[in-house]
C-alpha cells in the first residue's frame, strides 16, 4: 500500500478522460494514441485517465487494457499524474490491472462498484476496502451509477474516504445533492479531491467548492475546460457563464446528435475522428455514427469554429 | 457456425443454472463441483447451464470460467447437453470464451446483452448477429435486463429468432406480458425453446405453453423442479398448485432470508453448503450471509424437509 | 362498516372496467353510456367497474364523476355488482364519493394509493385501514404501481387483507411473482378474490390459482373474456391457448397502434368509436389518436373479424 | 388572458412555498396561517407559493383548497406576488381553481403535469397551451417528475416557454443538466425565471445564472435563504460557501429525520410545530413522524440554533 500522506497522485484540476483510438477490432492504434496524448495534454490538463467510460475500457479485452496502459504511461513520460480505470466485475481481474498499472509506472486507479451484481453497501464496503488494501496504487473511487446500476450511498462514501489509500473520488451521477454532500463529508480530510463526471456542471460545481473534472470534451478542446475550471476557481462569474454556454453548445452539437445514451461516446469519437485526431472506430456493442450523423457533427465543428484549434494542436 | 436444422442442442425442460463452488479467491473447488454435478443429474434435469448469474460468471476471473469449462464438460461426459454462458462485456472476451468451450465440448453457449454500456436496440441487433455468425457453437439469447440495464425489445427477438445460430431464448425479465409476445414469435420456428428464468413462475409459463426453466432451485432439489415441469406438461392443475406452493415456500424460507436483490445468490449457496454439497463462499462483491442468517436458512431447510432428500443423493 | 361476512360484493371471474363515454368536456354522452353497459352486461360478464384508470377517472372534475355513478346504477339495475373507483389524492373526497356510491346504490368501491405524494408502506396501512373504517361500502384495493408509484408490498396486502370491510385486491402491477405471492396470502381467507389488471395475464393467472380479470378489452368483446375465463378455470389448456393468441392480438392490434404507455386507452376508444359504441373523445391530458392511426385501428378491427360481433350485439 | 408584457407576476429572488397548517382532517388552522404568512413575509421574501408540494396540495380537498386560496390573498394583502398551485388530475378542476384564485386576487397560477396518468410530450404541450389559453392568470410550469412521473422534456419547455401567458418555470427536478438546458432557452425571453426547487441546490444555481429558488426551508427561517440568493447574486463565493453549510445542515437535521421521500415534509411541519408556529397535522396519506423523531428534531432545532431566530419573529 501506498503512504498517500506524503505523496499526491492527484491534484484537483481537469483530468480527462481519454478515448481509445481503435485500428480495428482488438487492435489499438498507437498513431492516434501518440497524437491524442500529445494534444491533450497541450491544452494545460492536469493529469490523464485512460481506460474510463468514455475510454470503453469495460468493451475491451484484458489483453488491449494492458496494451493502453503500457504505452500511455510510455507517452506521458510523467508530465502529468496517469489513472488507470481497473473496474471490472471480477475482483482479480481488477486488481491484477492494478498491479500491471503500477509495474508500468501509473499514478493511480480509478475504480467504479462492479457492474453486474447490483451490491449491497455492506458488501460494496467491504469490497472496496478489500481492494485498497491490496492496491499497490492510490486508489480513486468512482461513483457511476447510471451503468453500475448503484449508488455509492453517503453512508457508504463517508466510511471509505477515511481508508488511506483512497485519495479521490470521482462522481458520475449527476446529481449536485448527492455531489453537494460528498464535498461536505470530503472536507474532513484535506486534499481529498472530489472531481464531477458530466462537464456541463464543470463550472457550477467548482463555483459552489469542488475539485475539478474528468471532462469527455478535453479530448477536443482541453484548453477550454482548463480555463472554465480557471475562471470557476476565481470566482469570475461571467467568464464561467460566457464559457458555459460554449460548453452546453458542445454538448449539444456533438453529443446530441446520436440518440442518448451512448451519443456522448459515438459523438465525440465521430467528432475526433472529423477533426483528425483518430479514427470513429467504437468498440463493441457500440457502433460509430452513420454517415449523415457524421456530416451533421462535421457542419456543426464548423459552427463551433473547432477545426482550426484542433488541427492547428 | 453450426448447421443447427440438422442439430437439436437445447430441448425443452429444466436447464439449471448451476452455482460455481469456490474454494478461495479465485479458486474452483473441485470435488464439490463433482458432487453438485452429480446431484443436479440425478434429479433427471434436461440439461446442464454453467457460468450464468447463478455461477456468478461476471465475478469469476477469465482463468478461473475456462477452469469450469473444462471440468464441467468432463464430469457431464454427454449425459445431458451442457450450456456455457459467455456474457462478457467485450465481444473478443466472449467469443474467445465461446471457441474454448466449442473445443472442449459444451454444447452450446449463452449470451446476455453486453451489461456495461446500455446498447440501443440497433446495436444489440447488429451485436448478437454479428456474434452468432462467428461462435462455432450454438447460441441461446439471454434477457435479464435486472442486470444489463437493457431489455431485448420485441422487435429485436422478432429479427434475431430468425437468425440460423441462434437457437433458444431464456427470458429472465419476470414480466410475462413479455414471455407470452416471445413465445408468440417463437412459435414461428418450430423447435426454438423459450426458458423461464425465476423458477417461481416455471409452473405457470409451461401452462401457457413455455418451454421449462432454467432453475436456480434445481441446484438444491432438481427433482421438484423436473416434476413441476412434468405437472405442467400435463395439464394436472392440481399438482401445479401443490408443487407451486413448495416452490414459493423455497422461495421465501431460501432466498428471502438475505436481503434483495442478493439475497436468492446468498441463500442459494448457503443452503447448498448447509446441506453439504458445497461451501457457501462467493465470489466478490457478494459475500456469504452471516451465521444467524445461516442458522436462520438451516432451520428453514428442517421445516421445509430439504435435509434429507438433499444427502440422500 | 358493511358486515362483509354475510355479503359477498364480488365474485370471480371477469369485471369490465369500462371506459367513460364523453360527449365533449365535461361532458357525459348518457346515450353511448346506455349502449355500453348493454353491450358489456350482454357478454355474461360477472361485474361492472367504473370510474378506474380505464374509466380515466382521475382526469374527470369530481361533478362528472358523480354523474357516472348515479347513471350507471340506474342502467345497470343490480343485474351484476357495481364496483365504483374512488381513488383520490385526497381521503376527504375519495371517501364523500364512497358514501355518495353508497348512497346511489353501488356495490363496493376500489381504491389505490393515493398518487402524488409517495407515501411509505406504514403510511399506506394506515391510510386503508382508516378508509375501509370509514367507507359504507366494502372495499377492493387496487395495485397499479405504474400509476402511482408505489408498490402496495407484501407486507402491507397481509396486513390489509385480514382488515374486515377490505374484500378483495385488484393487481394490476403486471408482476406475476407478486401476483403469486398475493393468491398464496390470500387463501387463508376463503372467498377473498385477488384479480388481474392485465389481460393478456388473464389465462395463466386462472389457471395458476387467481380469481379472474378486470379486462379493459371487456368493453369490446366482452364474452371473450368471459370464454378465457372459463377456458381457465376448467383446465382446458388447448382453449386457453387458442383464445390467448387472440387477446394477445386484440392487444398488439388495438393497444399497440399508440404510443405506450397510453397508447391501450387511446387505441380502446377508438375502437370503441369505430364499431359505434362512443365517440373516441378523452380527457384531457390524454387526446384521440389522429385519421392515420384511426384507419389503421379500423383495418385492425376488420382483420380481427371484431366489427361484426360488436355491431350485432 | 393577461397581457403579460405589461404585467410581471413573479420577479427573481425567494418564493417560499408555503406548506398548509391543519387544525384536523379537512380543517384549516387560520391562526396557524396568520402566523405563517407573517413570519415568511417578515424574512423579506420576493413572493409567496400557496398549494404547491409542500402546501400538500393534491391531499387537500378541493374545499380547503379554495378557502386557502381565500384566507391567504387576505392576508398577503398585495404585499409580494401570491402564486396558487393548482395542478390536478383533471383539466377542469384546475382550471376552476385557477378562476377562483383570479377573482380573489392573486397573482399568477403554477401548473405541473397531471400525474395519474403519464403523458406523451405532445400531449403535454397541447395540456399546457389550451391551459394557458383559457387561464385568466399568468401561468408558471412546474416540473416535478418524481411526483408527476413525466419530465416536461426541453423540447416541450422550448415551445411552451413562447406561450404568451406561459411566464416563469419551476424546476424541482434536481436534475442540474436540465436545469442548465431551461437556463439556456429562457435567455431567448427576457425576463423569463427559471426557479429552482431543491433548497440545497439554491446557491449553485444562481451563481450559474439562475432566477432563484422556491425554498420549503423558508417557512422557517425565510432569511437563511434570502441572504443565499443575494450573496450568490452578488457572487460572493465565500459567503455563499457558508451559508451553503447552514442549508445543508438544515437539510440534513430537519429533513433527514424521517425516511425518504416524505422526510422532507414530515420533517419541515414538525420542526414548524416545535418552534410553535403551527401544527405538525399532516394530510393523509402522509402522517406526522412519532414522538422519538420530534423529540431529535427539537434537539437538532437548538444545535442549529433555530429556535430563537423562530420564536423571535
Amino acid at each position: 500500500m501506498t503512504d498517500s500522506s506524503s505523496f499526491t497522485p492527484v491534484l484537483p484540476g481537469i483530468v480527462p478522460p481519454m478515448i481509445t483510438p481503435l485500428a480495428g477490432l482488438d487492435e489499438l492504434d498507437h498513431d492516434a494514441l501518440q497524437r491524442l496524448i500529445e494534444h491533450i495534454l497541450g491544452g494545460g490538463v492536469h493529469g490523464l485517465f485512460v481506460l474510463g467510460s468514455t475510454g470503453e475500457a469495460p468493451s475491451l479485452s484484458g489483453r488491449l487494457r494492458r496494451e493502453v496502459v503500457e504505452h500511455s504511461v510510455k507517452l506521458v513520460k510523467g508530465r502529468v499524474p496517469l489513472l488507470v480505470g481497473v473496474t471490472d466485475t471480477s475482483f482479480t481481474e481488477a486488481l491484477e490491472l492494478t498491479r500491471f498499472a503500477a509495474d508500468q509506472g501509473a499514478s493511480a486507479v480509478v475504480i467504479a462498484p462492479p457492474y453486474y451484481f447490483p451490491a449491497h453497501q455492506d458488501d460494496l464496503k467491504r469490497y472496496f476496502t478489500e481492494f485498497a488494501a491490496e492496491s499497490p496504487l492510490p486508489v480513486i473511487l468512482y461513483n457511476i451509477p447510471s451503468h453500475t446500476k448503484v449508488d455509492i450511498s453517503l453512508e457508504t462514501a463517508e466510511r471509505l474516504i477515511e481508508v488511506p489509500n483512497i485519495v479521490a473520488f470521482k462522481d458520475s451521477s449527476g446529481n449536485m445533492l448527492f455531489y453537494n454532500r460528498l464535498l461536505e463529508l470530503a472536507a474532513r480530510r484535506p486534499g481529498f479531491p472530489v472531481f464531477m463526471g458530466p462537464e456541463e456542471l464543470l463550472g457550477e460545481s467548482v463555483l459552489i467548492g469542488g475539485s475539478g473534472g474528468v471532462c469527455g470534451g478535453a479530448n477536443l478542446v482541453p484548453s477550454l475546460y482548463v480555463e472554465q475550471y480557471d475562471a470557476a476557481v476565481a470566482g469570475d462569474l461571467q467568464r464561467v457563464h460566457r464559457l458555459q454556454q460554449r460548453l452546453l453548445r458542445i454538448s449539444s452539437k456533438i453529443y446530441g446528435v446520436g440518440d442518448a445514451p451512448s451519443g456522448y461516446l459515438k459523438g465525440l469519437k465521430c467528432a475526433l475522428s472529423v477533426v483528425g485526431l483518430c479514427s470513429d472506430r467504437m468498440a463493441e456493442p457500440l457502433y460509430s455514427l452513420g454517415d449523415k450523423k457524421r456530416q451533421q457533427i462535421a457542419q456543426n465543428l464548423d459552427d463551433l469554429e473547432l477545426t482550426l484549434e484542433t488541427s492547428a494542436t
